[in-house]
């Protein structure tokens, strides 16, 4: 077992803008002697760090990844050289993240952790439809989930909640309708699509649940920008508001 | 219709702490002319608006709260004398808030509103436990929710994810934990409470949804702190760690 007295800081870059990240996060890019960071965080969240040594790691929409037990093993090596260690993860680092892979191999080291929270993109995305995910009378629960498919390719079973909102869902746009109309949620259920949230290309979509079953969204994804599907009556009132649900709109 | 300049920015204070706010929602308060927040917002963030007029509002666990009606009058009147107006709510505004309402009278009057995510309790606490919420092989989904009794005391159905965080569930825990294992989940389903996450009242408790239900919560929660219940299989590595499924344990 190694020991050092370097701490490895795991933290949330929020969903993208780089002022969405904690005033602690923040702090602690201005301190880092290192930042391994995911490949898609915004170039200027960087700036807040640029005295630190700088390594791109992590996933990029599923291309160019860097193996799991290869950024494990840098984190362990950098934490005998330096005191600050950062290891940058977009979102938050607690949801849909393979942060317990990465506590199991430093705690394992003998090195010491501690994890700083990140807005996930469920929380800005509800922010930037000024909707919020739980409503009284409508939504008393909201539930994140991914992967219908799991490794195995067995089919996965969909949470039951109010609001549901789908992390990395684009390629299963049509599976995961059906799968939600067979579980008896109604056809003109509204659905959001947010691609690019709070960066510069963020886009949206709203659509019904049958059309997102009929396929409607497949075209109009674009494959650079993580897209996440939110689901619930309660995007119903701000459909209502605009129009949407009677003319399918896309705004950007 | 009253018509002005002022913007009112619906900003997410996050779990407690003042530095786990965004940078972008200290960079508001820094420039707000008027600050509306909840009572429990720890003073030390307010010193980022030292220069605002700061007006305490909303929920203190319960008591001494400000009706809405009242909130909402006081920030569309806000919006008449001042150009930016914050509305400072702890944890994230569209997670069991109610800024639905405040957005809707604030648009209705036609007031621009922006919302600003901050850190959803659950989140603060997944990093305070160093265990993610979703986890490869063991949780898929995770869901929150609040209030098993509605307000016309029909008992609600729990969603179904992998894993469960219960908001304000403090005064239930006991039929939490009946209505889980109703469902069907194992009496050995570990479950973590926390309360006061990321202030310096935060306090840890670990047990089983079975010792939950037979009331071993009930003498140790604390009236004047927030609690949040944590439910799930993803939290027996941790516990097995250190040793606390055979020796329950208080640690905070």
């Amino acid at each position: 077992m190694n020991h050092s007295n370097g701490k490895v800081f795991l933290v949330g870059a929020g969903p993208g803008a780089a002022d969405l990240i904690t005033v602690r996060g923040m702090k602690l890019l201005q301190q880092a002697d290192i930042v391994f960071h995911d490949a898609l965080i915004d170039p200027q969240m960087l700036e807040f760090c640029i005295q630190a040594i700088l390594i791109p790691v992590g996933k990029r929409c599923g291309r160019h990844s860097t193996a799991q037990a290869f950024i494990n093993k840098r984190l362990i090596d950098a934490s005998q050289k330096h005191q600050i260690i950062v290891r940058l993860k977009g979102g938050d680092p607690m949801i849909f993240g393979r942060a317990d892979e990465e506590i199991s191999a430093l705690e394992s080291a003998g090195i010491d952790v501690e994890v700083v929270p990140g807005i996930t993109a469920a929380l800005a995305a509800s922010a930037s439809l000024k909707q919020s995910l739980t409503l009284r009378g409508v939504s008393r629960s909201v539930a994140f989930f991914t992967h219908v498919k799991a490794e195995n390719q067995e089919s996965a079973v969909l949470p039951e909640a109010d609001t549901l909102v789908i992390y990395m869902g684009r390629s299963e746009s049509e599976m995961i309708a059906k799968k939600l109309l067979d579980q008896g949620k109604p056809e003109d259920t509204p659905v959001q699509i947010i691609e690019g949230i709070s960066t510069k290309h963020e886009r949206k979509l709203s659509l019904t649940l049958k059309e997102m079953h009929e396929g409607a969204a497949l075209t109009w994804f674009n494959q650079d920008s993580p897209a996440l599907l939110l689901v619930g009556a309660v995007f119903r009132n701000r459909l209502q508001d605009t129009g949407i649900l009677t003319n399918r709109r896309l705004y950007g």
